[in-house]
């Protein structure tokens, strides 16, 4: 290898980072916990101390520079995270800055989906096409755009979010201000609200617990994953008419329950699109998983890296 | 001068083409009609009449060559049309291949929706800005997304069919096969069959007489942009949050109704879009009226022409 980059996925749960070479191997990978009862320095210390371990141990190899991927909304030219609920010590804090101060190395920042999205482009299920939408299914629903090989910003760097696509004008309530969110109607969250409505499982059901379920026969988990696939048809015919893309990647904890709600899910976007029914257009799997990020992040000193200051 | 170029908008009523130059000034415009009773052949000679036309008039300078702008789905690369209920005998006819050969100079041909909303940011509302949606509202309702200075075309130019993003999954059935398609409750035909649901004006109301009663005061009239306010706040907000783009314009028959559905429209937009809340998104009127199509079709040889064969 001649160049390598460092990608960080700074999530509210986890905390990892890859030394990844500009061919997409990952030669390495560190994952840790996000201490955020710990405040935000000891946070920032984590990250740093991985990134430095990982430039360590490949010195001797030129590295272009260091991608982090974390949620929320991000001014990208600013490098600045402006609204992060699982971040919220992090909000208008100048973190790329701070940690290229850190380190003496160029940092790009970027929104953790948008990351996921440009990992699947690089080396993942949508290394055929230059153009792609990727859902990531969880908590809530994060998106990603890809076009012309580069993640999709708008004017600030709040494009993609593409969980807060109404689905449902008069649908369920979202803390975003919107009713009928696609995340209020098709996330893991939303999967365990519906449990809790039809009074399936007990108190602590998950998603997982609704999907073993369904595996079991069970006709309430099965119309859960119906319901949670028509939101997503919804959401996904709106997006083929919007961008006539030839590939929509979903990837998430949900992904396992793909034969309960994907048929329910197509039949939708099938109905609902003149282009999908007309273009060769594919609604798959992602295939990086938890691992999309990093790849994402790591691409982004690899190829997109411009001055910012 | 040093260079022009003679954008052509064929629509299924109105044949124009114009003299555009390198700096945007309409040179010289011909207005007629589309005269589709008398064949295909007898319209691409009338385009053929009017494009040589103009060279003439100009000749001495140098043509870029020629962009036409058509409704429906088209095939940019093959330079084809694939499905145009206006003008259903130039589906799966090579006309751009037809036309550069009755004209030995190259063709561009685009969806007429698109090239409006390049016409927009060329000339218009929109040449502030390198990134902007454009909504046409008339019989149906057209759409065009500008990133980065360029249409997004998507895979095979099928992108920025806005008029079929679901506003309602329950709504207004469309000749698209879904429901609750945005142009099935903001369109102009859509105000008119509001209009006979509710026994508003005679059998002959039209959108103009919707809002002369709007004008007067009267409710129901009122209401119905109301609705149409609504169903395009729903879709924008979804436009915002795919997007976040500075720009989103509005053009078309039903515009001067501004007043009685915008503030419904901004309303929904602001409730359903973080994005909307936190940046300076602008939704506004387009400027060219219909002649940001002729903008945008000369624009295409000027600024975009490259090899296709």
């Amino acid at each position: 290898m001649t160049e390598y980059s460092i990608g960080v996925d700074l999530g509210g749960t986890n905390l990892r980072a890859a030394a990844i070479d500009e061919d997409g191997r990952m030669l390495e990978k560190i994952a840790g916990s996000t201490h955020l009862s710990a405040g935000r320095e000891a946070v920032l210390d984590d990250m740093v101390r991985a990134i430095v371990e990982l430039r360590e141990r490949f010195k001797g190899h030129r590295l272009a520079g260091v991608g982090i991927g974390v949620p929320g909304f991000i001014l990208v030219d600013d490098g600045l995270i402006v609204g992060s609920p699982n971040l919220p010590d992090f909000e208008n804090y100048p973190v790329r800055d701070e940690i290229e101060k850190r380190l003496g190395t160029p940092v790009i920042l970027e929104n953790d989906a948008n990351s996921a999205a440009l990992g699947e482009k690089w080396m993942g299920a949508g290394r055929d096409v230059n153009d792609l939408v990727l859902l990531t299914l969880g908590t809530g629903i994060g998106g990603g755009v890809i076009h012309g090989g580069k993640v999709l910003h708008g004017f600030v760097g709040m494009g993609g979010e593409l969980g807060h696509i109404t689905v449902n004008p008069t649908g369920n309530p979202c803390g975003c201000g919107n009713r009928g969110c696609l995340e209020k109607h098709a996330s893991a969250t939303a999967l365990v609200a519906m449990a809790k409505l039809l009074s399936l499982g007990g108190p602590d059901i998950t998603a997982a617990g609704i999907y073993d379920l369904a595996v079991a026969g069970n006709t309430k988990a099965r119309m859960i994953f119906e319901t949670m696939g028509e939101a997503l048809g919804i959401a996904l015919a709106n997006l083929v008419n919007i961008f006539n893309f030839p590939l929509y990647l979903l990837s998430g904890g949900p992904l396992p329950a793909w034969d309960f709600f994907a048929p329910r899910m197509l039949a939708e976007v099938e109905r609902r699109s003149f282009a999908y029914r007309n273009t060769k257009t594919r609604i798959a799997r992602a295939e990086l998983g938890n691992e999309a990020g990093l790849y994402g992040a790591a691409c982004l000193p690899l190829k997109f890296q411009h001055a910012h200051h």
